[in-house]
């Protein structure tokens, strides 16, 4: 693979957007790689750091069309992003996409759920669902990742060892609540902060986009029936930030509800995410707070005793582990470089 | 009852805390009543006015001992409140209560979520349970009103039509949001702002102590067992509101899953509060802004028809219809006024 | 004048932005006049509650064109607000102007500072600049009134005690903060709420369109020389308030340094404003808070000791005495009505 | 120098307030230096990870006492920071005191302000003032440095150019903007989320303990008389930031109002710190958010054409170049390590 100063040369189309800018501002602490074309139709001839004054150290010019690397990211809309990308594949090149063109396998499924036609269907069969911790060994051989949604991976990270364990039934609710840079960096009157500051509502009632992708890696985890999903996303007066709450029914026949039964579900996560370094068993319900600006999901399981419902809250930066940590996350794999390479920060904090 | 101009003499105990200066702030608004007694031990001796600048108008002192009045509010917290109410009770003034005090009937359950003695369990059994629109008959008759909880207003007001119409099974889930003033004027870590500020949580997961208001308040709308409720706060950056985002599943037989199914659930919550002043069916999902500074209740009720799970969403203003609003729309019928006296703002937008 | 149901009919032009709506939610509490027409392009033929839920109470239809009213506010952008105006005065009805048109004398000045050709020149003449506290004779006898902006309101309330007593010198710095619902209604990425929040910054260091408002109405008050004024404003991740905070040198012939100098300055803006229902004094400098939603102007003048510097800090609430509030104030002046008529509400707080 | 697997072995003293919490947090990307030893009385005994959740890579446990390190940093309170100093220094170990106690040279006015006897005064004439920028080469041969207040940080860089270079008069204003991180981690009601959030207001106007830093070191660059400091801090509803609007006249003899004073007074700036790594001059007003979480201060230095009046906007994170990073820096240059050493991070956006 050709370097730069001995580094692997990365590429980042529609640096412009905040998945875009976050992937730039991550990139900058990774040892191996080094970002060396940038792309924004709406910026392009301007400097990076005209462009976004906090990525000072960044000079780089922002180009109508990506240059010569050895790596890309697409951080595109959908649609736009799956037909910048076939190009990309066919010449060998290695992609990680942020956008939601290669999550969904049933083709009908996406183009129903996002009313356009795929540009690239063919390229659906090789790309994993990129949600490292589930998918690590896919991720590591595949040429093309479909980065998972913010939701997504908050509520999946959250769901996934008591779904695989066997011990909570289909019928589960998601209800999430994210900061408002998960509109992304598009305006709207939903986003302005005379609106959005001082509120809190719910929003995509009869279905949010996010929701065939929960379905479908619930789906894949069980043997048995398609789970029953309810997703209820709320907007949250705060930049960054997922927090997933999440309810199923305890199967008391593989768990019984008897006095050890929280400690049980406690150990069951920690067993289950004992080797992963971006994801930590919390002590107490944790805060999206404790994850601003890192690639950590923080997972609270128990159970409410009362009613024997099992309750699992998860708290992600949907910016980083959300979008544009993980996919670093994904890189790190197809590259064979060490998973957590670039991605070690503390949260910032407070 | 003697008056002063003609007016009905209020006293406020407690008028130092969010929802005793909000009674003082809302009931400038009413024609028939005039404040003229606070207590609050931390401001004694100080004008009203000097202690919460946003009183202007109000140069009254704030005392130490309740004035002669014909009318009370406590504001106090729970105990204490019992305690400083029973002699006014005995007096034969007309109180509402805005602690917890006297809203769960059952002696046990109370000092058990409490872990107090209840210092005066003999009023327990002819204090109404004050939300309103349910109980309005019972509160016109008593002499002492137990206000409701703030989440609990929220979510009874959300669930009680479909509860009581039967659509609904038992299995409740009530996933809600409040702004931090629900946590009152106390300082605490955990309510500094840069703490709170850009970030959300969840907390109460072992039980909060609103939940067995919500559980008494809809066992006595069913006919059947023991509503299964699960309750889960969660703390959110702005200063006022509530959102209750409730989960329970549609019982097909009682209402089949059809086309019509949506509408039929909307039409049910416009019947049921139609003749209701301060509910609202709303069109879209609710923000708690609209609700800002006044004693509305927006409600919007669906269906997730993809698993025919019955979702309600409501908003209210925490301090207003969740405390001081609702405690003066039943100081209005208990002293035989317009349930909607000096309750009519606007809310206060953007 | 004609009434409907004995109330004077309002109307207002362009009901959309957020002084139209807050023009609509204060003259709710007004009790002799009552809004019978509005008018806003984006939203005519939608009822007002359905654009603005906060107005629940206010089924009026949003129009294209004015209906027939006794009293007009207009709420659109300069020069379309002239424009609109001109035969409404013509026609004999009153009018309050929020917008910029009629505010500065100087035809050329407001020409070179909004780069439009003025469409009423022949107004500027009659339409007094309706800071009422200043100006109240002339408002009292106008039909147009120019109603202040949100900038100079909090500026000159906070100087003119001081410039007019002479104690001041000429030389004036005005460094305001301001929330963001002072940029209006319409989307823009500066008031997208994750650019907006966690961030303060300065804007118009070039000259911002309210200077010459401050200027001109500063050079009225003195019989002396142009005062040198600089004014800085900032935005602040809020949604309501300004805070002015303005520096002037002490002239110490007429205000000597002694001891007594603090309490001088504070006696003479009691005196100033002792009989003025909107404007306090306060005895700490002042929170925007405070005036969160309501009329008044809170004032805090004091001296810096150390160097002899006159400092004087204003809050308001920009969208009520900085707009809306102030322009009903200017309204019952007009109509003959008391000053204070509707505009009683305490601030919301917390 | 003993070392930790090669690196130096670093202490914090009182790691359990912001500051100290941020040193940790900046200390996880040095490459030379180790956090071997935290203390903080409240959270003795526990894991630094399970008091900071955003450190989870910290499982360092916080001591009573401070462990055997080759360099302290003190985030004491006042007095209490100089009288842990007093025998490090004695000791042999270098320190970076971030409390107030050795940034005033006139021991009498430290104690005035401060209103407590110094336990140190003899340290007082060798701890430079450690604004890195203007006293490198001080800093560098220090064995103790007080590093600077926030405000003074932000203040003293954006008017140093100009006071240095002679353009400006004595007489000088500073309008500060700071977030709520800046009043520490302790609860108090003015901190509380309900009270900071949606206001502004000003405090400190009889004199904050920021001001004599500011002017001692605004005398050091003048060769003049003690130049003439109004210092006015506001408490913004942000987090992390502080933006100092700075004022001052413009010596016209030094610099001619003519069509080039503005870019001279932009050149002279960018030549003052054109080779400063921390320090942008930046082509806009900046945004604090621009510097969110690191080290950079950005400047705007403009003038008011119609007045002569020079304007300099500065911006920075309080907690990091305005606390913990520029400790950093300094402790890099003490230690003889390139000064940006783990200092390079972009900022955090949005």
């Amino acid at each position: 693979m050709a370097k730069t100063n001995g580094r692997v040369r990365v590429g980042i189309i529609n640096v412009t957007g905040y998945a875009g800018s976050e992937l730039a501002r991550l990139l900058h602490f990774h040892p191996e790689v080094q970002v060396t074309s940038v792309t924004g139709r709406s910026a392009a001839g301007k400097k990076l750091s005209d462009v976004f004054p906090h990525l000072w150290q960044q000079d780089l010019p922002v180009e109508a069309e990506l240059g010569d690397v050895d790596f890309a990211f697409s951080a595109l809309p959908h649609a736009a992003s799956a037909e910048a990308i076939a190009p990309l594949i066919e010449a060998g090149l290695p992609v990680v996409d942020i956008s939601a063109d290669f999550r969904i396998h049933d083709l009908a499924e996406y183009e129903a759920w996002y009313n356009v036609k795929h540009p690239a269907p063919d390229l659906l069969e090789e790309s994993p669902y990129g949600l490292t911790e589930l998918n690590r060994e896919a991720v590591r051989e595949a040429r093309l990742v479909a980065n998972p949604g913010c939701y997504p991976t908050g509520a999946l990270l959250a769901l996934a060892p008591a779904v695989k364990a066997g011990i909570v039934g289909a019928d589960i609710i998601v209800d999430a609540k994210s900061g408002v840079s998960g509109a992304g960096r598009s305006v709207g009157l939903a986003y302005h902060y005379a609106e959005a500051n001082e509120s809190v509502g719910a929003y995509g009632l009869d279905g949010h986009r996010h929701l065939p992708e929960i379905t479908q890696e619930l789906a894949a985890m069980w043997g048995g029936p398609q789970p029953r999903v309810t997703f209820i996303p709320h907007l949250i007066p705060m930049t960054r930030g997922i927090l997933a709450t999440c309810y199923a029914d305890i199967l008391t026949d593989r768990l019984p509800l008897n006095d050890n039964a929280k400690a049980e579900v406690m150990r069951l996560y920690e067993d289950f995410y004992c080797n992963e370094p971006f994801v930590r068993i919390a002590a107490e319900p944790p805060q999206t707070k404790y994850t601003w600006g890192n690639n950590l999901c923080l997972i609270y399981p128990t159970i409410d005793m009362r009613t024997g419902r099992f309750v699992v809250v998860s708290a992600i930066d949907n910016l980083v582990k959300g979008a544009a940590g993980q996919a670093i996350q994904n890189m790190n794999l197809m590259l064979g470089m060490p998973e957590t390479m670039g991605l070690d920060q503390p949260a910032v904090y407070p």
